[in-house]
């Protein structure tokens, strides 16, 4: 039996969308107020989705504390409470909640392997939700 | 890459199931109290999915501010405030939740081109969604 | 040890914010899309909040399942699935949420008697919320 | 036009995470907090997906009222206020979350068949969620 | 200027309703399902309020990190994951939630002065909130 | 009759706790992470509350669009998508969720006179929120 499995977590960030190599009025018609030269910030939801067999062993997908400890460990440590632009994850990408939630299943993919990574969700403000599940559709 | 992007709007409209062509005990039975003869109403969310590679220039799928353009002007715009037993799209139909959806979604492919539309999701309460991706299924 | 117990229902209603005093057009200003001449609705949430020591025999501080009766028979069943404007409560009063709210805290006080009633909250959508706890302020 | 309706529930109830063919330190190490004697309690919220056309005369995929008599008698009466662990559908099986979503889905696919059932997601805090949509994935 | 600041938390419980001084029936009628013998459980919210002037140095009222390390040690280390009837603070008293909300002021009042506490509020389910501002009423 | 109504709006910010004339390391200790030297941010919440008697030819206590208009102009265009720190409202003064809620209260309190200003709340993170109501409490 295959379960998803789902879990939330949360942190604090700030960005500015900018794109050096484009002209400031360019910048501005693109992003808006969220090209303000000063940057703003958000509370990030993220949630995480793993699948796998239920273990008949534990009742259990995966140990949640594993996957607890990569998205502390390889996410949170890096964002959380950071300015984006500045994290050396986005040198040279725009930190926009699209390419975070790319970033995002690219590290938990690499680094956490007790069940199958299906899907990161960013959600940016309780009005926008970015979801990335790997390949190129 | 290809992300999904979701975004969540808001709307009041009131609303009687009914339909004209059974009698009224079956309309009784079939819909009980939301048949009552004046309607009742709802906040409605709506939360409208589409997806599409990321652009490596702006680091987005498509400029959210376009799709909030379209359904403000094209969606917001018809229901919101009204009865929807009283709006053309619902002539002839029954302004069901589930209807309710799969207009939305035929209005939105109609109207909205940045890119690709994959799901009009449609709150009625906290306890009911209904969802809807096109096609026959 | 006063404690105050707050529980929260839901019920879905239409209505039209018209005052049939007043010329068309001081309707449509002072009203703007409420005004819509077929009404428009919400699921209102409604948060009862009562208070009292808390009986050492039963650790409560009331049945609430005496609170959800009173509630049941005397609010919801009057305007659950209804439309405001042609419920007997609000003949010759406009059903804005102000008024539901003190309406409703009227009834309950006049029904309900096990424990102190201390307020009524009525959110009419999430962005906006009415409370009355009685008296003249 | 095939539609997805998915309707919210709750219920509380008591699980302790437990493996009697387990010595004491692994259970721990495997449960954590857990797997404490006395157990610990959720309100579970529980959605119900369910899907197909909509019938043109109801503009319904089907009765909500239906689906809710199912879910009420067959699924809220076994587990609602209940301790898991001591539930005839948990004898000789451990109560988590995964396993309580398995089994509400073969308890649903049972007794209801007005629509096709898509998926049961389990949310056993707003952290954590589970969902099985049948099969081996 | 004297700002109010609240801060939520989480923990997961379980627990029965029942007087031992009382006959079965008596328990039953009083608390209905709350009364079955083997517990059910809860995701409990709680909300602290704590008061004081804005601190001109700091800007705050409070280090909010205090306030977590004495809700950490004096409340969520006692009762998460636990059975609330086998509790030390519940011997002799009954686990209801307005007794919870009293017993959590009594013990962050005890260890915790940094600002003024003001009210603690328990909320058992998403219907069901306790508050407890102290004295007597 | 007086009713309390509250209107909820949101707005994203940056912001670093940072007392220019206190050392690094006592910056530090007091503010954590909070003390980023590029700050970080977060989608504030602000709720604004205001009373009166329900004006018996509108059945409302004031008119929203007013209580919007004023809130827009006034508070949500300083604040919205702005580093906090930059915004002259707080030169010479640290950016605290505190001293935020008491700054909007003295916004509104001088822009908005159609009804009595009761409190303002700001929700920092849905963790954590700040309620000020004027006065020195």
């Amino acid at each position: 039996m295959k379960v998803h499995l789902t879990r939330r977590y949360g942190f604090s960030a700030s960005h500015r969308l900018h794109n050096d190599q484009l002209p400031a009025e360019e910048n501005q018609s693109l992003y808006g107020k969220c090209n303000n030269p000063y940057g703003h910030g958000h509370n990030y939801a993220l949630e995480v989705t793993v699948s796998g067999p239920i273990d008949p062993h534990t009742g259990m997908v995966c140990d949640l504390g594993e996957l607890d400890a990569v998205v502390e460990r390889e996410v949170l440590a890096r964002f959380d409470h950071e300015n984006l632009n500045l994290v050396p994850e986005f040198a040279g990408h725009i930190p926009s909640s699209e390419n975070l939630a790319a970033r995002i299943f690219e590290i938990l993919q690499a680094g956490f392997h007790a069940a199958r990574l299906e899907k990161v969700r960013v959600e940016e403000t309780s009005q926008n939700f970015f979801e990335y599940a790997g390949g190129t559709g």
